[in-house]
């Protein structure tokens, strides 16, 4: 089952059901009129999303229109974004001047979730010296957690599985870090790509936990990384479990799998600016890599061994908050 | 004016507006069930909300009953912690055995916001080797403030100012903080003290973005701080315009304190066991104070010069979560 959020001038959009070639959707009804609704009450919500999807499968539906497509989850209550990826972490540590992170837990931090862009927005930011940088990720919205939950019981919790671009701002990023509190500045809002599956649907793209698929990057039309979320030290449920061990997470939460990456990245790239950076200051002393500049484009698709887009793509535009609000406090 | 929310069996509780002598209140009405509704649109919400409190102040209302109360915001999109009072962060280095923190910044983290405990429910943790501490601090909920809203702007936004307790788990703090991502095991749900006022119902107790107020702290009936607020390093507006530099802020978003602390504390005591132990470290050579049991009693109320009660008195009992859920994974 694929769902999927279009505007309606709510905050929290209105939830459709998604045909499995893309090409068509169907409301979920009135019962259900957002994707944060219906994890309100996940288990009534599953089953009257299937049926609805069972019309679909029968050709019933109405032609979907991509442009009205927001974030699948356009608001959560909580968002708990990881950095499982080894390799990434330890290319960060590089780009980032830092020393190794000591821990056996899973990385963690909280981030904002009351906007997730939706997967066509330009988004703003206020300035290019703040190293501008997306973060192609994957991410699972689960239902309600209870605290002490372990890993291997945190699978059933799962319920739909997103594409995230985790944007950036590298520059402010190591001075929180260095605070031991997390980033505040240096993570504005994330962007979602169009649709939310659930693990089912993703067949073998799916497995302990992780998202076996390649995340297909390309920066101002040039292939950027292509780098698989298979190699994630901690799966979903394990990132779960270390969320879930002092608190009860609430339906709707998402849990992120920090910046996909791959030890073959010589030859597979990278899904954030700066780890190709820290890539460049290994091979040749130094980056060449600029970070992004206004009126760049980041386009990311995980792709299928079929060549299926599970997720739909996300392609977005960097612009220049002042143009947008030429109101803005300091313009 | 004096905001509060009763229990009514829903997420977000029932709004209501009490009167000042804290013994009546009235429903606000069916156009803002909840204070997260009145934020969707505080303008139109406040005019409303002044004439139920011009009724309560001609006698009207209905006698409250303080048992219904729950958090006067029992969830919010966005919690963002500060740790503004510089002698609680010197403290807590020698606490924690850190070095000092690189910022000439506020310290900020973003935290759970989901669920904010009412003012008298037990609160339940997993075991009392986490290191289980109260924190008492001073909050504000803003309106939407935009992004790059500067100090002396922020101080508009400032809507609301409320008492809270923001329970930590110490033995999971330092490793996290080594991280560099923040606390997610370490920081659980906070707590809230029954009411919500405006800046203007402070009087001379809000002053230069500051709560101005002794945050009297009583453990298992023994006193233990009486610290107050005015001792920030930076003012609420201050920590608002911090948070908002790279992102919009949502109505609704709550900014906190972190831990009320004065340089005057072997006078005044502390608003948590982790800075009572640091001053016993620096006096004793090691702490003598344990972290709470289950069992243990905490109650924090700040005091007004004339004796009164602005946010009502928040007390609060430390439980087994496993007594309070038999089936708890793990049990």
């Amino acid at each position: 089952m694929r769902l999927a959020t279009r505007a309606n001038g709510t905050p929290d959009g209105e939830l459709i059901v998604v045909s499995e070639d893309q090409g068509r959707a169907r409301v979920a009804g009135p019962r259900w009129p957002s994707l944060l609704s219906a994890f309100g009450d996940w288990s009534a919500a599953e089953a009257d999303l299937q049926a609805v999807d069972g019309c679909l499968a029968a050709g019933e539906g109405e032609p979907l229109d991509p442009a009205s497509l927001r974030a699948p989850l356009p608001r959560a209550w909580q968002w708990l974004d990881g950095s499982a990826f080894q390799v990434h972490a330890d290319l960060m540590q590089v780009a980032f001047g830092t020393d190794p992170i000591p821990s056996d837990k899973p990385l963690m931090y909280q981030g904002l979730s009351d906007r997730f862009y939706g997967p066509f927005e330009p988004v703003p930011f206020r300035s290019e010296a703040d190293g501008i940088d997306f973060e192609g990720e994957y991410g699972v919205i689960v239902d309600a957690v209870p605290l002490g939950t372990g890993a291997a019981e945190a699978q059933t919790y799962i319920k739909l599985i997103v594409q995230i671009n985790d944007w950036s701002l590298r520059k402010l990023a190591v001075p929180e870090m260095k605070t031991g509190f997390g980033w505040i500045q240096a993570k504005p809002a994330c962007s979602m790509a169009p649709f939310a599956v659930t693990p089912a649907a993703l067949g073998a793209g799916w497995r302990d936990g992780r998202v076996c698929l390649d995340l297909t990057i390309h920066w101002n039309g040039a292939h950027f990384g292509n780098a698989n979320g298979r190699e994630m030290r901690f799966g979903f449920h394990e990132l779960i479990a270390h969320a879930a061990a002092t608190r009860d997470l609430v339906a709707g939460t998402i849990i992120g799998s920090g910046t996909v990456a791959n030890t073959d990245y010589a030859k597979v790239g990278s899904s954030c600016i700066s780890e190709r950076r820290a890539i460049e200051m290994i091979s040749a002393g130094k980056p060449k890599t600029d970070f992004m500049a206004f009126g760049d484009r980041v386009r990311m698709e995980a792709r299928s061994p079929n060549g299926g887009s599970p997720f739909g793509a996300m392609a977005q535009t960097v612009v220049d908050l002042r143009t947008l609000r030429p109101q803005l406090p300091g313009n």
